[in-house]
């Protein structure tokens, strides 16, 4: 073991102080982090991965909570699960804050040894954000945690990396937030396992129903009628093996202040598990999702080496031609990269 | 003159067809698009560009539109300016569609020959859509544009790319769009270079315009009281050399539906415009937005190198061993790394 390496059984003894730990060394990307992501990496594979996203105002922390609430506090006889949720928020690039109520999560959560909660704002790039994520659900998913909630703030990009960690992607909505709102759903429509309208006790609620509803059908085009999950849906005219298969998300109303319709939204994400697991999805995605985390690595990789291979000046002369247009910007890729290869 | 490369005279003697056919060819990516690039990239550097960027609701294309108006039909005897207009919608990375409706924009500026608008909804990686917005902002600079507009919906990361790419940044807002959007403006204020209150007929504009007025002043910790613009805001510590220097966001409403302030926030634009050149930012801003560019396209080169040098069978291969838990990620990077190297 090197000197700054770190010793991973105490996380993987369920150690809180240890994990805590290796998660700042994973958001920082120091090689003590690496290095033991490298040795945690073997012990997972065993959580369950829940994504929960949604734009601002929707009630997505608070909606988190509760889901959180409801896996330790079962209302069937069923165990309860070990919960980890790692909240990100892209939308904050250079307050790198707050933003994300630790405190206020935390009433109804705090002092249960078996729940464990980290926040991130971005510090970074986009794709640095992705890999400190994909790093954090690692370490939870290696210490033992049956159950990972990844929580973001909704915004285009972000959505589709959660919906890779994710096995599971709940989109979060609610009543009455503004007029054009409608032209994003369309786009997180179809990165949605399950639709929760939240704040379902607000004006509005069957409006945004019908929207979600509706905008279902479009994106799977009428044809015949089809029962799921006791919603009557139209579904595009596949013969009745491929209905097995195809899986329509369910929309779920909450009102997470309350808990009203927690037990229900558990049982679709159950159901969703299962569907999963019946249609070999679950193995594809799980393969998607190293394959994209992979390639994050790479990408980075790459870009790093070749920094470090150029020599001193190359880079700004190049950039000194672009200014004056002595070259284009495709032209001097040509020249840096192929510099690289001397 | 490749078989496939495009004559670039047309689109420098402003023929709109033919900048529209090398736009298509940028947006793809092709290799006359990067060609023709290459060849126009020594006619750019002339054209303002100005950012426009908000949240869903705040009626930021309404906006475009009547700054674009604005410009055509200046009140003073000043000269119309030729306008083009490039809308980037982040947010609906899948639908690729009509979320930015370029029918209603028309209304006002259709049949104007000194106007070109282009609507770009994200295709691939946010990556891909920065550099086909960088490349449509070239091309039109090019074609003798004057001001080129860059509208995109707001959403993190994607403001960060967007004050990459212009010369002066508009943050809009509206009046009223749900509780925890005050989260948000705290990361993007940091790139607003004019802040605009739009819809601002509607109520709540004076809590919207003081919450804004409130976190300038937390971005610029309150020290000594400094006059800008009209408007009284305290400022930091720095000497009186120093303030003249620093450009303190101003805050103007607007009412895009029937062009109230409109007049004004030209005016604040060009005073950004004339701050921008009076300190020398202008130049490093320049330099800044060609230095992002590079990033991207070597970044791109990067990958697609190291792909194209790949053996076959060997990323799946790596995939498999990295599924069975064999190799952790960053193992499979070095492994899959040197491969290239031998």
């Amino acid at each position: 073991m090197s000197a700054d390496s770190i010793d991973i059984q105490p996380i993987l003894n369920g150690d809180r102080l240890a994990l805590s730990r290796v998660l700042t060394q994973i958001e920082k990307d120091s090689t003590a982090g690496r290095d033991a992501l490298n040795h945690l990496f073997p012990h997972t594979g065993k959580a369950q991965l829940i994504g929960v996203t949604g734009a601002p105002g929707t009630g997505k922390s608070s909606l988190v909570n509760q889901i959180a609430y409801h896996y330790r506090h079962p209302v069937d006889d069923s165990q309860p699960q070990r919960i980890a949720i790692v909240a990100v928020d892209p939308t904050s690039p250079f307050t790198g804050g707050a933003v994300l109520g630790d405190r206020i999560r935390m009433r109804d959560l705090s002092g249960d040894p078996d729940v464990f909660i980290r926040s991130m704002a971005s510090r970074g790039s986009l794709g640095g954000l992705a890999r400190a994520t994909a790093g954090i659900v690692q370490a939870y998913d290696a210490a033992g945690y049956d159950i990972i909630l990844i929580e973001t703030v909704g915004a285009g990009q972000a959505e589709v990396d959660i919906a890779r960690l994710a096995h599971t992607t709940l989109v979060v909505e609610a009543p009455g937030l503004g007029d054009d709102i409608q032209a994003i759903k369309a786009g997180i429509l179809e990165i949605a396992d399950i639709l929760v309208v939240n704040k379902a006790d607000r004006p509005g609620v069957e409006n945004t129903e019908r929207a979600l509803r509706n905008m279902l059908q479009l994106a799977h085009p009428a044809k015949r009628v089809f029962r799921h999950h006791g919603q009557q849906m139209e579904v595009d005219g596949a013969d009745e093996q491929e209905y097995e298969a195809l899986w329509i998300a369910p929309i779920q109303r909450t009102i997470a202040t309350d808990g009203e319709g927690l037990t229900e939204l558990l049982e679709h994400i159950s159901q969703h598990r299962q569907h999963l697991e019946n249609t070999g999805e679950l193995a594809r995605r799980e393969r998607a999702r190293l394959a994209a985390q992979l390639d994050e690595l790479i990408e980075s990789q790459l870009v790093s080496d070749w920094r470090a291979s150029l020599k001193n000046g190359v880079y700004e002369h190049a950039l000194d031609e672009l200014e004056a247009r002595h070259l284009s910007p495709y032209e001097a890729v040509q020249e840096l990269v192929k510099e690289q290869k001397k």
